[in-house]
């Protein structure tokens, strides 16, 4: 495959409807800024949209999932089977982000890229089989050029579902046991930070448990460093086929002119990756939240993110985003249905 | 008035609704803990409403709004005409907290206690005329003892058509331009820190502004001095109108066991009082938010409390509360609809 789709040209913002909705913004009967970040946000949305009062209605949420040959090396506290078993969970309804879509009204995909159960076939859940789970990334690449295509490929293909059906809003979730461990590693490589920094509990390993995943960490960008310099090959390296799903999805977005909701760590990790691949989707991502995993902290912070929820999740499934949407809809609501100083006859202060 | 209702009792949290509810959410399908601050937020709902599945979809939001003699000192960036123009606006729809109640489907209730425009009388308002506004602090008792049992009531009474209506949760939001004077004055007497700490831009001081608020609280302060230890009488010589409804209601929904979320600076501070007239109404009070003026920060610290936003609001009117509905909503969602490791049969991690 020779198409490098994910290097064109992203959507560029709408700077008319940007400035009259910064322009509206400051004739709302409030003092001005007092609704905080919510203000830039409704202006920024406006701008994304190319609308002067923006909606985020229609919402679509995806959970990819996939496993991850690392967990061999003993890096999580959950059996690796829990993915193909979580997988089920999000078509019956009982996992945390199909409450949080039916909440919020949001049309749910989910995508298995490839677990480690053998010939799964549920109702409900695309199935695209790229492997068996990645390849144990401490003695080589987590999956081949094409597998790694397949799974950008895979995440395009979810946004451009998306926005058939009329999304408004882009959440992308992730699930697959041993990701923390890929993720730290790709932001490794890709941010030059200490490992220990970029590392943690993940869903709940104690500090040994840490330490050793510190170590297959190190031993994993020993192997890897002379490719560091290269992010689509990093990701392809270090990644799973869930994380490259979320990097294909977010470049879409962007380039399809979507706004984005990254959620936690996981999802952080692969727009950086995004962002190092085609700078311009920077503007496309809002960031739902930062979560309890302490190198989300710098991950966002090489993004310049500020995100707008900070309630110690861990999760993943994309429930810190989704958890965020209110937020959303909800200034937006502010910015388009507000009266003006004027339409209220009420005094703004004076000269 | 000698009935002291507000040192009745408050209701007793149900400690089986509670130890049923935190059983509950360590055996749903997501890592122990991985929901952060939502999953003790539906367990304390749980206790406090005596139901293992909490909810708060009713719900009940009231303005108090009054005008403050303190204005009269220069306290403001906006005139004080601005607080009966609002409480039009806030009937008519074009406010912040119109938009956000309607959005969240909450009954929304306004009460003028007392404004220096002369014979409002406003469809949808119920206007009480405690006062022209409360006289200026800085040269006597901002009320007579009369008016703030009168205010105190006014608060109660909210509180009972709130419950009379349904309601499961309970709003107070505030307007009255020069409260955060008022609310800075307040809460520097019942904590005894440094006014500059508690002392902030309210909706829009320069330096200079902020400067004088100072030094127009600390007049206030040295002429109140002898009565620091009384709550109640602090509460009347330093408060407003609106800050003694939202510290009547807060009690009252307290004794009747109704959750409060509390909103920003102000409302924090009426809290403050709230707990130090009755102890055991903290356990009713949910925070909702941390906001832009600085001595917010300082007033949480003192309630132990924990909000669930930081967005740099500084709007007032229970906007910040509002804005914290979808999450108190979504956490008992998740506690009430996600499915057992048992139900959705998924491994728990290894023991």
């Amino acid at each position: 495959m020779t198409d490098s789709w994910w290097l064109n040209p992203c959507k560029a913002v709408n700077a008319t409807a940007h400035e009259q909705a910064l322009a509206r913004q400051q004739q709302l009967t409030k003092p001005a800024g007092s609704l905080g970040q919510l203000e830039a946000l409704a202006v920024r949305l406006a701008g994304l949209q190319g609308q002067v009062k923006p909606s985020v209605d229609h919402l679509w949420i995806v959970i990819f999932a996939g496993d991850h040959g690392v967990v061999a090396e003993g890096v999580s506290a959950f059996p690796q089977a829990v993915t193909g078993q979580m997988l089920q969970n999000f078509v019956t309804g009982g996992a945390a982000i199909s409450v949080l879509a039916r909440q919020l009204e949001a049309q749910l995909e989910v995508v298995d890229l490839g677990t480690v159960t053998p010939s799964l076939d549920l109702p409900g859940v695309r199935h695209l089989n790229i492997g068996a789970g990645t390849a144990n990334f401490v003695h080589g690449p987590a999956m081949t050029q094409s597998q790694g295509q397949l799974a950008l490929q895979a995440g395009r293909d979810s946004a451009h579902r998306a926005l058939a059906g009329g999304a408004q809003l882009f959440i992308g979730g992730e699930m697959g046991i041993g990701n923390t461990t890929a993720a730290s590693a790709l932001a490794c490589a890709l941010l030059d930070c200490q490992v220990t920094d970029l590392t943690g509990p993940g869903t709940g390993l104690n500090a040994a448990g840490v330490s050793h995943k510190v170590a297959v960490i190190e031993r994993a960008l020993a192997l890897h460093a002379g490719q560091r310099g290269d992010a689509l090959q990093t990701l392809f390296n270090l990644g799973g086929f869930e994380i490259a799903a979320l990097v294909g999805a977010y470049l879409a977005c962007a380039q399809e002119g979507m706004v984005v909701l990254v959620d936690g760590f996981i999802c952080s990790v692969a727009a950086l990756v995004a962002v190092r691949l085609n700078p311009a989707c920077r503007e496309w991502l809002v960031f739902g939240h930062r979560g309890a995993e302490p190198g989300h902290r710098h991950v966002l912070h090489s993004l310049d993110a500020q995100p707008l929820l900070e309630l110690g999740l861990r999760l993943g499934e994309g429930s810190g985003a989704a958890l965020a949407v209110p937020l959303l809809r909800l200034a937006c609501a502010l910015h388009g249905q507000m009266a003006t100083f004027a339409e209220a006859a009420v005094a703004d202060r004076p000269a």
